[in-house]
């Protein structure tokens, strides 16, 4: 058994390898899997089948129990994202921009992978041919791991992307699987050979990862997303929103965990929204003025801060626009935020000092998703701030260098004038 | 005396304010800048001349002293550099993307600042207006600390900065001086005030910052760059590129720390650059085989990864394209690095196989800087890959949102085919 500095080294070496590949040679991997997948279902359903038997026996919960499934409706939504993939422009190698510094010195800005990728996922193993398809697709080197429940599904779906690797003159390495925590302790301290680890998980995972590592971190954390129901909202598209955001898919990070509604619409909204909820069998906790206008459970502080992944959702009486804001900076996870109002100015106000990835007005936030956004698919949904933002696609998977092609300039020659800046934008593709 | 919890707060409502700032506004306090710089020389200069004295005292040795200095020179280079600002368009309110998703839903990408930012930085005192102006301009709030050496000169700038921020009716600690390296410590513990980290020094003291803080940081470590002179080198630009990278300033991040010569141009080559060098001072470094064909020091495995900041170079001979790379690879600082070479296929292996944010090809290390590549000016040089790569300019001071404007849309309407994706590229701006 290789240790996990062995596995990130060898992964590095991948890396080298498909970085400066043809765009033709990684779509090709791409293709192959798409043809492996298909070929090899039988046995990607029973390895499937011994991790639901094994999830039923443990009794997660019914919305877990759905991620877990990879069924012919999930093998042909992945195959036909491969394709949709290969038909995506190539990522890397491309001139962002280019300039003329002095007479024969031009300076061209190429987009490039950035290495190797750790990316930790949670129990949809469809999200492994997601993960590992980008990275290939943009000429990194991937270790993934996976769910522990979805551990069998995710050891033949590895093998198969290896395998298409493998078919088209790649080392396998550049897909590698973990299969521990303990791996992935030992992960963390390869900074030196993985460039990036994005954690898909609960903010206390993510901080995890954070506190015992120097690789850069791209973090996907909880979704603790707000609807915020304005005093000028119009109540019946405040009601739809809302439970679309709720109840349309319970367990993933974009559905909506807490309910903001302004005092003055509340006494009419509440019971509307109310019979809407109930309706989809949503538990309701609702602070005290909530529990004066409905009948429902009673809030605590924990609330604000949970992501239930499930048919329950916290609701809060606010009085102003500011006031829900502040809640959603304090409590939210910056993630993705909606308002529902009739109002441009308290759209306007609401989308510019809400400090997270998606800012909403009257519209679900299920729609916080990189296919939806389309960018053909997603590596996850960063919650932080730098390098990508919200659903991240290929061009998160890369970053950039500057190529500068001289003909023998020095900066003496510029500081003594022989020569001078001209700074002339060019539009043209780096020659290398 | 304001805690650095405080203080992070204080900074966190300044950024609140500039962060929805009109641009004119932003520009007007860098004029004001510009003019209370000019109105208050003679304070600055007088502080300048007590670091000065003090750093004489301690024996700082000469390029230090040099970067310490701040006069009539600096002066008009930092005033030029805030009305080059000025004329640089608003970083801030772009969009930089546009689609509609489904009928009557428009997603927008819009450009905004990340927040607070806390910069260190080495001694020269002119960054602290540069580094300022850029966080002033592109609406984050900056904490600055600056070398302990400047520190009267940076106390009457920032002073200077605050001034600016208050007659333009923003507040004074959007901008403000930590004074003690305790502060740095409290700094790095606020992770849910301050947005990212860029420290500007040496590895070991990013690692440090690294270590000791959840909050993202984009490095600007040493600056270890190199020159190889490949075996289908011109000498003679070999020689004057060489010599300026060593030479032309040596203090800085991007002057060449190590050359690296093809055994077949070496025997012609070295004798060459070696009249060069020696004639500006250098003391040279090399390996057994660099003093079987010139007269210098024995250079140790140390040198390979070091800094000099001064008139010392190590040299190795290497025997192929691939062993250069390697050795950049693997002791460089991912910062910048040229070939020089007539081959432009050995061109393209160095360029595309160097892992650092600059690859240069026939032209001197001197160039990589924000002011060279266009940027206006520069808040540091990332050797990291994510987020900004190379010469840190406004750019790289912002991040982005998705604000999505919609209609009362619902996922339940996309699922059930009651509406269609569109995914029509858009070309206008976002409306709020």
């Amino acid at each position: 058994m290789k240790d996990l500095h062995e596995i990130a080294a060898s992964a590095r070496n991948g890396f080298y390898q498909i970085s400066v590949s043809e765009s033709d040679k990684r779509n090709a991997v791409l293709k192959s899997l798409a043809r492996l997948l298909t070929e090899n279902k039988d046995s990607i359903f029973a390895a499937n089948q011994a991790d639901r038997d094994a999830a039923e026996a443990e009794n997660l919960s019914s919305p877990l129990l759905h991620r877990l499934t990879f069924g012919e409706e999930k093998l042909s939504q992945v195959i036909s994202g491969l394709y949709a993939l290969v038909d995506l422009p190539d990522p890397i190698s491309n001139t962002l921009a280019a300039t003329e510094i002095t007479e024969g010195l031009k300076l061209y800005r190429v987009s490039c992978p950035i290495g190797v990728i750790g990316v930790i996922f949670e129990s949809r193993p469809d999200a492994l041919i997601q993960i590992s398809s980008l990275c290939i697709k943009s000429g990194n080197a991937v270790l993934l791991k996976g769910g522990r429940e979805a551990i069998h599904t995710n050891q033949v779906l590895c093998g198969l992307v290896r395998s298409a690797l493998e078919e088209n003159g790649f080392s396998p390495d550049t897909a590698q699987l973990l299969e521990t925590r303990e791996d992935v302790a030992q992960m963390l301290k390869e900074d030196t050979l993985i460039d990036l680890i994005i954690p898909r998980g609960s903010n206390s995972f993510v901080r995890y990862i954070m506190d015992n590592s120097r690789i850069p971190v791209l973090g996907h954390s909880d979704g603790i997303c707000h609807v915020y129901v304005d005093r000028d909202a119009d109540p019946e598209m405040a009601c739809k929103i809302v439970t679309d955001s709720k109840t349309q898919y319970v367990s993933v990070c974009n559905a909506a965990e807490t309910l903001l509604v302004h005092r003055d619409i509340a006494a009419r909204f509440l019971p509307e929204v109310y019979r809407s909820l109930r309706n989809k069998n949503v538990e309701i906790r609702g602070d005290e003025e909530v529990r004066k206008l409905i009948d429902c459970v009673q809030a605590t502080d924990a609330d604000w801060s949970t992501e239930y992944l499930d048919y329950i959702i916290s609701v809060k009486i606010v009085s102003s626009l500011e006031e829900a804001v502040a809640h959603i900076n304090r409590f939210g996870s910056h993630h993705t935020d909606c308002i529902v109002s009739e109002n441009a100015s308290a759209a306007s106000a609401f989308m510019n000092t809400v400090d997270s990835a998606g800012v909403y007005w009257n519209v679900s936030t299920r729609f916080a998703d990189g296919f939806v956004y389309g960018l053909g698919a997603e590596v996850g949904i960063a919650t932080g701030k730098l390098h990508a933002r919200g659903p991240m696609g290929l061009e998160g998977l890369t970053t950039y260098k500057y190529k500068l092609i001289g003909s023998g300039q020095t900066m003496e020659e510029m500081k003594t004038g022989k020569r001078h800046y001209t700074h002339v934008p060019l539009h043209e593709n780096c020659p290398l």
